[in-house]
């Protein structure tokens, strides 16, 4: 089994805080993206969406999409977490909530953060007044968040799931890359945020 | 129980599909999202993407993004269809495929038809620029699903999954609203949907 990875981007760092919670360790093998080292003809071919993470399977099987090799991890080691959820409603809940993180949100601000600094421009066309409209949905998507959390002691349901580690990836990396001031701003996610930062598997 | 619908909507239609694999039927409420019947208060405050498909259950608590509504009632329907996949490595698969379609496919087609069309630009900013971009990255997947449609008899695994719903809509949508050609340029793709339209869940 081999982790192809870059820990510093946001999609890597997903996965590992959610080995670490789930308390497994695998192999793992450095693969700058910045550098290009997704962009050969051998990681493509293994990779469907060409990116890391990329977990190979001592079978030859490989599993790209961070949210699919937690959901691997999850169900191939026995837990009582309950990760993706546990009744059939809270399984719903975390799937709802999951997407309104992701594609009101985390997408939103890849999508900001790739087309407004051209980070990517050698290998995908950028549109720039796109970026900035990304941006702001992102931004409008804080005072959601910030409400869900005046009401709820994590994101998703009552219990700490996946999707706190999704949205914690999206706070951070809103305040880092599209410098939005959230932790300053929004009362409610700064509380939850540092409930979050008091877990190991952050760091 | 009631599922707020729009069935003419791409996302209304996955999960009428889905039900109707389950074989599970569910009390209807029309809500017509072309005349706004979702900006309503009342609708906002039951739907947290502020879309349809809306499902309120008999508790009081309410579902939208249509995979989580799905989800929820795979989960509630002991079945052995296994339609999120069985094994672990199915699972996987099935998330993985599923976030590829979407990512790559289905979500990229309805920002090219949004931005493109303009058809709710009472309600969100339109960057026609991007619309086209969106178009072409949409028209750009459709070689990936057909070569997986030539080595699969599937999208997912070798079975009929959620994920043959979901890649079915999306070549429907950029067929009808991006005027892609697809059934006629992509063979594989051609078979597996001629294959789909035999269920009579697709009707």
């Amino acid at each position: 089994m081999n982790l192809y990875e870059f820990p510093a981007t946001p999609s890597c760092r997903r996965v590992n805080i959610f080995l670490k919670e789930l308390g497994v360790d695998v192999p793992r093998q450095s693969t700058n993206v910045r550098e290009g080292a997704n962009l050969t003809d051998e990681f493509k071919q293994k990779s469907i969406n060409g990116k890391v993470p990329l977990l190979e399977l001592d079978s030859g099987e490989t599993l790209c999409e961070s949210v699919a090799i937690c959901r691997y991890f999850n169900a191939e080691h026995a837990n009582d977490l309950f990760l993706f959820g546990q009744s059939s409603l809270e399984q719903a809940q975390v799937e709802m909530w999951h997407r309104v993180v992701e594609f009101q949100g985390l997408y939103v601000g890849f999508q900001a953060f790739r087309n407004i600094s051209g980070a990517y421009k050698d290998r995908e066309n950028c549109v720039v007044e796109w970026g900035h409209e990304s941006k702001n949905r992102a931004a409008a998507f804080l005072p959601i968040l910030d409400k869900r959390l005046s009401e709820s002691e994590y994101v998703a349901t009552s219990a700490f799931t996946i999707v706190d580690i999704t949205a914690y990836i999206f706070v951070a990396f809103v305040e880092k890359a599209l410098e939005l001031k959230v932790l300053t701003e929004y009362p409610n996610i700064a509380r939850w945020f540092n409930l979050l930062d008091q877990r190991p598997s952050f760091h």
